[in-house]
């Protein structure tokens, strides 16, 4: 069967725990590129070299994205692509966008396109189709979407059920932010309810609601929970909560989450999250650990580096 | 002085109230335009008539929309553009949009991106770039951003503090989620709080603390908030609560809130919010009152017939 018409029969979830199966690793690496990070074998480049030309700085990143991708392509079994990097280049940057999902399907990685929207119903809808669907135009009939999306949960049930409706239709999958890694996510998510439990838990439990009708037959929902490394003990209550939830975990490495935290994200099994790497990779040309090196050289090791840790913190090397 | 510089010298609390003033009227139109619902004058055109065509249906959008702009342009003070009515276009979409701002800007009007963004800091500030600063671009040198951005707190503080310097920098606005219009609202914005209070009440105290910074000559902050008018008890309670922030108010005339509650929105001074109707109003044409008629006269006399309705109900009129 080609590649093309299994991916459509399998629930996304399941589609996403066979390829951390093969590449050996939940590590994931987080593309949000920014112009000035980017090594001087791409900005160097006499076409590439003005970042107060748009059209040069996207090109510039969608240059340096598409050949660190053919890098991370064996070696990892999803990339998170953040819409903002790209949107904050207008229109030229979403056209970056999409041609980097287009690269990054093709050589067989799972796409999460981190957006973080939701709006009240019709609204996502549209959201749903900009951000998850396969698009339906003629003009873009070989174009695919991100596989699944990140939403945000506070305007309730009706403003995702759109997403969660795109995702069944597609077999696509979505993670919804439960308890993030930035600091000021405790003024909102760990406020106390008045039942004792914070608020990050009500949204966890609303969650694991939402994704009880899209369980694949590894027993994990397609819809899945944003969870942040840089809380251990969250982690760990959520991972006890959400037995059938996964965990997309930010906040590793340069947010300052560490591998034995992130430890807690995973089940006994060792399954149960997948863990986001960025700028630690993206940016690894710029760590002294790398100095000197070929970039595309200074980013496989990082990947591998990264790997590494994460399988010693499970206790799988 | 020329307008530009009024604009970029005054608060935009004060300008959306000198607007409101002037308009005479608290009453913004909200731009999501569906192509499906536009009239046959637009869809009818030969260049226009294939919805299934990506850059005929969104020719047709901005078509529409650049006409309606000029209908409703004297009227009211403000339009609100729905991003995900664009982005749902891809790159050709977001081009529209921007394209947009530009026609509602040079009718004087007050542009707000009905976007709902917010993510970590350093992921924010593209946002803020991409949703509301004035684009850096020397190839967009001329082009504006939006005056002000909606935005979704389930983060937190740091993650709307770089909506918060752009729009300082730039004398912008901000409308933060606090009690959406849809049913599902009520879900995680209305759950209680240990301390007896719900979720919303607690945001909205936030919104406060964040906009004390941005208060202008009128007493209200750039900081506003966003509270649904299919609420009015809970309207009511914000209104006393957050006297220094300004509401947008969504899910008048389509969405249920009737003029009478919306009324709750507003001081004893006949200040302190706008109100948006879009679908009431930009598919006039669809209504049987204005059936026969020309969609622009439709346009014109239900957006007349809000804000008369509106005017009684603060006994304006």
């Amino acid at each position: 069967m080609p590649e093309q018409n299994l991916k459509m029969n399998l629930n996304f979830a399941d589609r996403l725990l066979a390829a951390i199966d093969e590449k050996k690793t939940p590590l994931i690496v987080g593309l949000d590129p920014v112009y000035e990070n980017l090594p001087p074998a791409i900005t160097g480049h006499r076409e590439l070299n003005d970042d107060q030309d748009l059209e040069v700085a996207v090109d510039a990143i969608l240059e340096y994205c598409t050949r660190l991708l053919k890098v991370v392509a064996p070696l990892v079994p999803a990339v998170k692509i953040n819409s903002a990097f790209f949107e904050q280049y207008y229109w030229y940057g979403m056209e970056a966008f999409h041609a980097l999902v287009q690269e990054a399907a093709a050589h067989g990685l799972i796409v999460i396109n981190d957006a973080k929207r939701a709006d009240i119903g019709n609204t996502s809808e549209r959201y749903a189709s900009a951000t998850l669907a396969d698009p339906g135009f003629a003009s873009m009939d070989d174009t695919v979407g991100a596989d699944a999306v990140t939403v945000n949960p506070y305007m309730g049930s009706d403003s995702l059920a759109p997403f969660i409706k795109t995702a069944k239709e597609f077999n696509k999958g979505l993670f919804v932010l439960v308890r993030t890694s930035n600091p000021g996510a405790a003024e909102i998510q760990d406020a106390n309810l008045s039942d004792g439990n914070p608020v990050y838990q009500h949204v966890g439990k609303l969650v694991a609601k939402w994704g009880a009708e899209m369980i694949g037959v590894r027993g994990y929902s397609s819809i899945g929970a944003v969870v942040g490394a840089t809380n251990p003990g969250q982690l760990a209550a959520l991972r006890w909560l959400l037995p059938q939830t996964l965990f997309l975990v930010p906040g590793y490495g340069a947010q300052g989450g560490t591998a034995a935290d992130i430890a807690k994200a995973f089940k006994a099994d060792k399954t149960g999250a997948i863990i986001n790497s960025s700028r630690a990779i993206i940016y690894a040309h710029k760590s002294s650990q790398y100095a000197g090196m070929d970039w595309q050289k200074a980013v496989e090791l990082a990947t591998l580096a990264a790997k590494t840790e994460i399988a010693q913190a499970l206790g799988m090397s």
